[in-house]
């Protein structure tokens, strides 16, 4: 443990990490594991819904030619895929375009320019907006509040999910807050998942705004990587037994099990909030891509197909998040200067080093070629008040990439935490 | 002339179009002129880009492999299409989704929330927000400023495009103004095109709020149905001359040379402003289903690609088009009670009956089995002050459904005008 080193053994340890960093280095190494992006094996396992899903025939099931305009929230065999995945009904659901992230963006917006189902206004027009931000979380939600000029207050998380004594505390007494970012499952980057008391006392919350909303981002629900996978109550149904089903927005997207950017992403909500979101989506588009959606459908089958599927992409980054593991066990564990939650799914790892290192570690990274995402990405305003976590994402690199990568992280995570200890 | 007619005469004439109008109503047909959509055969024509584009080769020219996330502004190839169809270079250029309706929607939802490029602030910061719409126009379009509350000022039409001398009035002297619409070319419903001096004017407006823009929705800039096709001058072009070139946002698709749903949308503008945009859009996606991009790409070659195959839509199109001109020429026309313009390109027929006949003769259509888009749709607030204007859509039927359709609507017309005249 470094923290049990003399000086002069800091030093002398200090001066060997030092060395095979510089050789690493000098190896001209360049790695990015900066962004959660499937490897291309992966991608080569839906290559056949590109071929053969649409062979001459492009009429759903209900005899609508996808080819032509229409059918604002997608065709029925579209989301037969995933009504069982979220565990919600016909009516709860809307297929939309290529990214969820783009559905978040857009509900938000509608949000602040139209309002919400139930709301007396949109959120834009009262002076200030502000969203609840369970951190480390994933930086492109917290983005998109940057960029409107919505407050992002950073929660705390727990070992089961974000401090929810917080969160009740904080939605019960301020109007102004009128959402709360959620990556229930595998979250993205610590990897936990709500344990379901987490999920209820979300069902159960009593906000004073009448028009907030959880952000229910369910990227990873199918996503398992052990043969112990979690399990996430489904929210829709505990907020319907607490009579608040228009509290939560739920989304998911294919974009990690067929084709990142080409892909499906999903909506999910109660009927009253899906018809309400219709009415407003109706103004902005006419519908979303419905031959991809038929494709899609067609090469998947059903849930059941999509189940299958997760296990050939299990198969290829399972021993990514294995070499991940093993050598952050080998070469940080021993020294007491990290930790890290072993994820059963998702596609992260978050690190989480000596306080004051993970920036530098990052720095330390980046110089021998290795490119991560950028330290206290996870947090709101990019600002990790630690200065501590790093998301790993270990899926586009290879093994072998990997294995080099790791050991060049880990000399680096040295090397910064004894210039922290030296001093 | 039904003018001409004496009140007796009249009365005969009415019983007898009455007599006509009842026989094909006993028809029962149902036939849907409602929307601009292009027929089944229509949408034949490009039936191969979704089995053999793809075939085992997913690499854009430059490298980039389009399964994955990335290239928010689109691949190059996509964009080679669009550039000299618009008139524009590659960095003036994104590639979009599958819906030109939502970029535009997203890109007066970014002004709204985030504001453009040379904005003091965001437009739904001043108390009010002003278009100005000319009329008849695309109803999407003056729904999406209904749905945000945007106050619409409607122009009326001269022969070679909007009232200029009204635009300029107005823009030069009330800051509430943010935008106007314009379908430049093929003009969605009136089929003409802008012209030079018109585009000119355009390019030269002298807005009196810094952050107006000219929404150039040039939907039709292919779609021509005769050999004598009408030019539309290059406004980027010309916004550049007179030092405006921040003024415009230009629209397109392929909705209506593809898939309408499953086609490519695209936004061109001056460089600063796709940058600008690239910096806002961001936020809302981390990029385009770049797979159908490539697609595109790789079924029409090159612009001239795309207009050897408008050629095809051409002749598929063009003898409905003439079915409706014929009936109108032959049916309504020696009565004087409508007139129209017979455009060289473009999706619809704008037909202006006597003042207060569109409401009733849509009314009669649909009694008789024939859909029309609602009348008073083209204008602001769907509401005709002449009540006279309706769109006739004919790309859809087949020929023989649409002669039907044209006899039944001139016997509606006929109907609706000797009720007005009878008073």
């Amino acid at each position: 443990m470094y923290k049990d080193l003399s000086t002069e053994q800091l030093k002398n340890e200090k001066q060997a990490v030092q060395k095979k960093y510089d050789e690493y280095k000098a190896m001209g190494l360049k790695l990015d594991m900066s962004r959660g992006k499937p490897a291309p094996k992966q991608l080569d396992l839906t290559d056949d819904m590109l071929l053969h899903c649409l062979d001459g025939a492009h009429i759903s099931e209900n005899g609508v030619d996808c080819r032509n305009y229409g059918v604002l929230d997608g065709i029925y065999e579209a989301k037969r895929l995933f009504m069982p995945m979220l565990g919600v009904g016909r009516y709860e659901i809307i297929i939309g375009g290529n990214s969820s992230l783009c559905m978040m963006y857009d509900n938000i917006a509608r949000a602040m320019l139209l309002g919400v189902l139930g709301g007396k206004k949109p959120w834009s027009k009262n002076e200030h907006v502000k969203f609840l931000c369970p951190a480390p979380g994933y930086d492109r939600h917290f983005a998109i509040c940057e960029s409107m000029g919505i407050e992002m207050i950073t929660v705390p998380y727990k070992e089961d999910g974000p401090d929810m004594d917080m969160i009740e505390d904080l939605v019960s007494k301020d109007e102004e807050i009128k959402g709360i970012w959620c990556v229930p499952m595998y979250s993205n980057p610590t990897g936990i998942t709500y344990s379901d008391e987490v999920v209820r006392r979300f069902a159960n919350l009593s906000p004073k705004a009448d028009d907030f909303r959880i952000f229910w981002d369910n990227a990873y629900c199918v996503h398992h990587l052990t043969d112990t996978p979690d399990h996430l109550l489904n929210i829709l149904e505990e907020c319907k037994k607490t009579g608040k089903e228009n509290m939560v927005y739920i989304f998911t997207s294919t974009s990690k099990i067929s084709f990142p950017g080409g892909g499906l992403a999903v909506l999910a909500a109660s009927e009253a909030n899906i018809n309400f979101i219709k009415d407003q989506m109706g103004y902005q588009t006419i519908g979303y891509d419905k031959l991809n959606q038929l494709r899609h459908a067609r090469f998947f089958r059903d849930f059941e197909g999509v189940q299958e599927h997760m296990k050939k992409h299990r198969a290829i980054i399972a021993p990514k998040f294995e070499t991940v593991l093993n050598i952050l066990d080998k070469e940080i564990a021993p020294l007491g200067i990290g930790s890290w939650h072993k994820p059963n799914g998702g596609y992260f790892i978050a690190f989480d080093g000596l306080e004051g290192t993970a920036k530098r570690t990052v720095e330390l990274c980046k110089g021998a070629g290795v490119v991560l995402t950028g330290a206290g990405a996870t947090f709101p305003y990019g600002k990790d008040p630690m200065d501590r976590n790093i998301r790993i994402a270990p899926t586009f690199p290879t093994v072998e990439e990997l294995q080099k990568a790791m050991e060049i992280f880990c000399e680096s995570a040295k090397l910064a935490a004894l210039e922290v200890l030296e001093k």
